[in-house]
């Protein structure tokens, strides 16, 4: 007669779930400046951050195109500005993620 | 006269540091799993991660080629089989992307 062995002795670790627009480690960087210091513009966020005009605005489209991340333009004596906040959403994916990535963080140092 | 005024009112996040070769998502699976269950065979590594073979290997000779994992081969009954383990150098690896990772959840959650 067949019988069926379940191994569990070792724990289960899986493939961690990790929202891969936030996991990305600029897009990462801006949405954990963008939640901890509130709204801000363009040039601040690619200082802070150390980017590049193009790696910012390649990343911070594909945050908006996810709806984690709102982009507000306007004129501010007469130069044009550009502002990002982070979105109801987009703190919500943040939160699922940090919770995800502290979960990850605790099973690997279960061992 | 200029005078110098620097913004201390928003705090720097900068952009983690966080290790690209652990950080991809199939690594940091494989790592945590080596981490916290000691060496595994790749059928076990596999199943455990819900991997294909061909994504199993590639990212694991990425990780092999960082020196974060040693690769050992042998024969069981017969049978060819494959062993990953973590090294001393990819524990070393992992805690510090874990201490990097503790830091960005810290600093993304102070807003």
């Amino acid at each position: 007669m067949a019988t069926t062995r379940t191994r569990t002795t070792r724990p289960s670790p899986a493939l961690p779930h990790l929202d891969e627009i936030i996991h990305q480690r600029v897009r990462l960087g801006i949405v954990s400046a963008l939640a901890a210091g509130g709204p801000m513009a363009f040039n601040d966020l690619k200082a802070v951050l150390g980017l590049t005009d193009g790696n910012l605005s390649v990343h911070a489209r594909k945050l908006e195109e996810a709806g984690y991340v709102a982009c507000r333009k306007f004129f501010e004596q007469k130069t044009p500005r550009t502002e990002y906040e982070l979105t109801a959403a987009g703190r919500r994916a943040l939160e699922q993620y940090l919770d995800q990535m502290e979960a990850v963080i605790h099973a690997a140092r279960e061992g």
